[in-house]
């Protein structure tokens, strides 16, 4: 059975890896899983065909057999349920890593997406500096419990495991912002992350996508 | 063994069952497990014994033996690997339970935990209609999008879930603005959650807890 994801036809990233698709990409790579893609134009992604997979339209989606799912952070669960490597075995650290899963998502993630999009829709508002002051105040409250927890540990908790997946691509979107430089332990963590071969194999994969699209 | 949960001493909901202790509550009484809760001060919260439990000095952390855990989403998992009735148990179907857990906390409640906030402190701001107005309009959009899906089903998918307690505590936030009158059948599912048992048992021990504030 041939696993197919979703990922946009033209990532408004800029070939960055920013977009959801990479998080599962990059799983799949640990996992050593091969995977299709199936590229979405915007106007596809509203179209009832791709809403029966994604009741929100949105990407990424996850098709193996019967089994559709969306929601990068349950398709990484999923994954793990599968294959080894993804989240620890034993079943007191596998919630702890299952908790930094939600950690990264609905905890770092919210304050950090909408700067991105406070930053191309409202820069021309009056209240564009108010705005970004108050959501970097909230970035940098959050990147400092973070960085005081992990300390100088390799991962978030133990081996690397989904959540770090997680927490790094949330982390990485504020590349060129200046905010996380106040944490060495973060952009550490971060490049760690990065230098993993599984990451820089789903990166090249997003990047060609986008290449093949200018 | 007691569990231990946290939540607050004074809930800035005025009790209606907003904070987010209310999931893990209502989870508990699902399951029928008997619990204590620690209440926390807002100062109390920010506290180097509480961030050993929670990094973010948020509420509910959850405490059973050595296993510390933080995160609703994550202690609803943890709960229903220990327990039956949260999720289900063939693979497909929990695995698409647990993606309506991450769209309920990550796609759903970004924009509404927002407009709350901005109901709150962005009030007298000049920016205040317009951003209101954008988020209401994001709302919508997610309304429209889970109410199609939902349709005439009781649950989100097949049996009773974590996933529903998530989105119900997510749909609740918006009682009182009007937003989501629009759709009947997203009125009738929060209601349909409210008349359980288990709802209206989590929903008075932390009604109790505002009376004995007061």
């Amino acid at each position: 059975m041939t696993i197919t994801i979703t990922a946009f036809e033209n990532s408004p990233d800029g070939g960055r890896g920013l977009a959801r698709d990479m998080r599962v990409r990059w799983a799949l790579e640990e996992v050593g899983q091969p995977y299709d893609v199936r590229l979405l134009s915007f106007a596809a992604l509203k179209e009832p065909a791709h809403k029966a997979l994604h009741p929100f339209g949105q990407i990424p989606t996850y098709e193996d057999g019967e089994l559709v799912l969306f929601e990068s952070g349950a398709i990484l669960i999923h994954l793990a349920e599968r294959h080894g490597g993804l989240l620890p075995k034993e079943g007191n650290a596998r919630a702890r890593a299952i908790a930094w899963m939600f950690a990264a998502l609905n905890t770092v993630e919210p304050a950090i997406f909408d700067r991105s999009l406070v930053t191309i829709l409202e820069r021309d508002q009056p209240w564009f500096e108010h705005r970004l002051r108050a959501l970097d105040e909230l970035i940098r409250k959050r990147l400092g419990d973070l960085s005081a927890r992990l300390g100088d540990a390799d991962w978030l908790d133990g081996a690397f495991s989904a959540a770090d997946i997680l927490m790094v691509t949330v982390l990485r979107r504020l590349h060129g912002t200046g905010l996380m430089e106040a944490y060495p332990n973060l952009v550490a963590y971060v490049a760690r992350a990065e230098a993993r071969p599984a990451y820089q194999r789903a990166f090249a994969a997003q990047r060609a996508v986008f290449d093949a699209a200018r």
